[in-house]
């Protein structure tokens, strides 16, 4: 509602500071925010910027996002509103040019165009239909991106979970310090339903952009999205006990394979328990199946709480930066 | 809760300063609300309510009327308090004297009195059902406006939105300077389903309320409420082109009969395209069936983006007003 | 977030200020409440708690519940943070050491200790199931209270009600003055559908800590918890009329027999009506059957309305005793 427009934020500079991917604010900006998160926990008092809005749009379910994003705003005094479409709302036509005759009353261009209207910040969650071709477009949020006079900020979509990321970044920090060079292996897991790969996405991008050697872990025919592995280069192996050697950090996330049908899982030897972990710490962006991803042992003596309440914190260090008008 | 009480405001003087269609304000008033939602978009203060709270029940689905009120409450230091009885609270039981051995748990009297100590307005939404003997009734904003001893704020109701009509008369005098006698054209449009016509009512109300000259443009047979047509002296035409000569703005809208069984339509000859606008501005309460209603190149031209942000800020004024204790 | 943490809390003193059956306060704190409450709705200033946040996850429908302690929080200067996990979130499994591999894709102790680091205080609705294995455990908030590193606020469990019997307190202290002694008759009543005992269980728990002479009404078989029943010690009575001889106060509420499968009733006999009260006093606390639990008559002049406006003052007192740390 601030921001001066998308004219000059999609084609010139200064760039509107959004959140989608996670690379956004650059390495210096993703360890500033890490940084500033762990400050902000330690007691350090949040920049306050009162009068303004932030409008959430979940069309997915949400428990921790929700929650935290809520929080962070309560923090630095800006009002969150936040909605649940799918129930509480409309549904969207997505398509440009469509003659409006079906189920869908709203074009998502007029929600955006108005709501951008009432918000300083908008915040969008848009899961993965399991349509390769629907998702691949991750099209709510090009909307968004396209549409939107304000900054606008990814609560999980199609392709990436860039909070998640940031949290994760924190965490990695906190635990190791420096992580920079120290390997990280994102190893699939187990799991009763196909997932998206939105997640295991931001891993890579996340890992990737802290400087962290990288590691795959999945089983043969498991494969990520070719596009985000290409722009990560991370190294892939389909045997999980030699991609654990030396890890300082496990991260563990089901998915189905990239571009094929969604299919579940049997691959229950993929199950992660104690001894395959050596020293390394424990991750998952939660909410987990116990004892199908991972054992009740790992889980409770993991770094997932740490990241989970990290959430909070970053959430509230990178608003701090959009709300200023800059991830620089 | 600290307004004095039905007692007082239901039986005599002052006036408990409700907004159910939109002309209580007068015409003074809604001017006056007009200019003051401009002042406040051009960035003056808004008044401070420190303490108060409303509570706003959708037993319907919102997104523009939800996040504008809640974000006029913020800017106004007032809590929102949003709750969508549907599917977060109780069915509610309507008729005086039931025995209630049905499904509905409690009477919406009980529900009323007691919201209204937890806040300084009580705010509702309750759309038509499109069943006629119903719907004239205005069972739920009738209930509220009884039973509530806190201003009632219709969210939209069986038969107005005056919250809407607020935008459009701050849009009316934001594009036209000054309104008085220019033509405003209240367009039937061709729509996939039947659609009640609290709108259309709240339309023809503000616009003579505006003091405005008012034509309906409608198919023979798609008559609207002859009460409100009454109330408010529209000229009425089945010819869609000889209505919009000399149009200032063509207003569109979408109802089904009034007092006849549900219907929607096939006069796809009525969608509003720009050869037959002329120089008219073209509004539309959103949201809107593109391609349908009327074409892509008349809508992102036309002023509903406007009107949609003027939402909020006329949603203050009126709020500031309310909070205060009185329209005049 | 702040509270120490269950370590301290679940083992040794100073005990965390949890709200799960109203005994927590003790009488002398019940008393306190009552009269704190009473003085806030009088004008008195509360206590301020900037920065301060309350989760609020409803596993159940609620209006009153929901407003007034979202109005409560608003007062205190603290953000009420409220989601409904059932349409909103996930759905948790219960059990320990669960191989997750069925529909619940999060566990409730992973969802506790992941909100406890969001929130100051965190609050659960979970109603009974009316399967009395399950209820008699009170699993939902179990979990909350094992796991939680702040404190649990119930709002209303498969057993306990303790923000109704605040009111209710409140109300009777409002009403009565002295409520020591005083008769209070808890009256079974009819109702289209078995319900559970959580708010009897309250009613008992609550009059019997404010030292009331406490009688239980209801048709042979209609049995309350005996465990509940042990612990508060009122006169059972299965003649409604001798059971309302003396008494200042009638509560009613339907209940399905303890233990047994569910069944609601037939004894509409059981109706509260105006000439069974005497000179008592009548509470429930709504939503109500108007009607089939008690005629409108009754209802139109008892004290319904106070102790429902009461539950938003009351919240508020014990709010500020449970955001200080302690009940004493």
């Amino acid at each position: 509602m601030r921001w001066s427009g998308p004219s000059r934020s999609l084609r010139g500079s200064p760039v509107r500071p959004d959140l989608y991917d996670g690379t956004e604010p650059g390495r210096d900006g993703l360890y500033a925010i890490a940084h500033r998160a762990l400050e902000l926990r330690a007691g350090a008092a949040p920049k306050r910027f009162p009068g303004m809005r932030l409008a959430a749009l979940f069309l997915n379910p949400s428990l921790r996002t929700r929650m935290s994003v809520e929080a962070a705003c309560g923090a630095l005094g800006v009002q969150p509103m936040v909605s649940q479409p799918g129930t509480q709302s409309w549904g969207w036509e997505l398509r440009r040019g469509a003659v409006m005759d079906g189920p869908d009353p709203e074009h998502v261009i007029d929600a955006v165009r108005v709501l951008s209207g009432y918000a300083d910040i908008l915040a969008v969650r848009a899961f993965a239909t399991m349509d390769p071709a629907f998702d691949r477009a991750d099209p709510v949020l090009a909307a968004f991106r396209e549409e939107s006079s304000v900054p606008v900020l990814n609560l999980e979509s199609t392709r990436f979970h860039p909070l998640q990321g940031l949290a994760d970044a924190a965490t990695l920090v906190s635990r190791l310090g420096d992580p920079v060079g120290r390997k990280l292996v994102l190893s699939w897991a187990p799991h009763p339903k196909p997932l998206p790969t939105a997640v295991a996405n931001q891993v890579l991008t996340t890992a990737s952009l802290l400087g962290m050697d990288v590691t795959v872990a999945c089983p043969e025919g498991w494969d990520l999205d070719p596009e985000v592995v290409a722009a990560t280069g991370p190294r892939i192996c389909h045997d999980q006990r030699e991609a654990f050697e030396g890890a300082a950090v496990v991260v563990a996330k089901s998915w189905s394979p990239f571009g094929k049908p969604a299919q579940s899982d049997v691959h229950h030897e993929w199950r992660i328990e104690r001894e395959k972990l050596g020293g390394a710490g424990f991750m998952h962006c939660l909410p987990v199946r116990r004892n199908v991803v991972v054992t009740d042992e790992v889980l409770d003596a993991s770094w997932v709480y740490e990241t989970a309440h990290l959430r909070m914190w970053t959430a509230m260090a990178a608003l701090e930066r959009m709300l200023e008008g800059s991830w620089t």
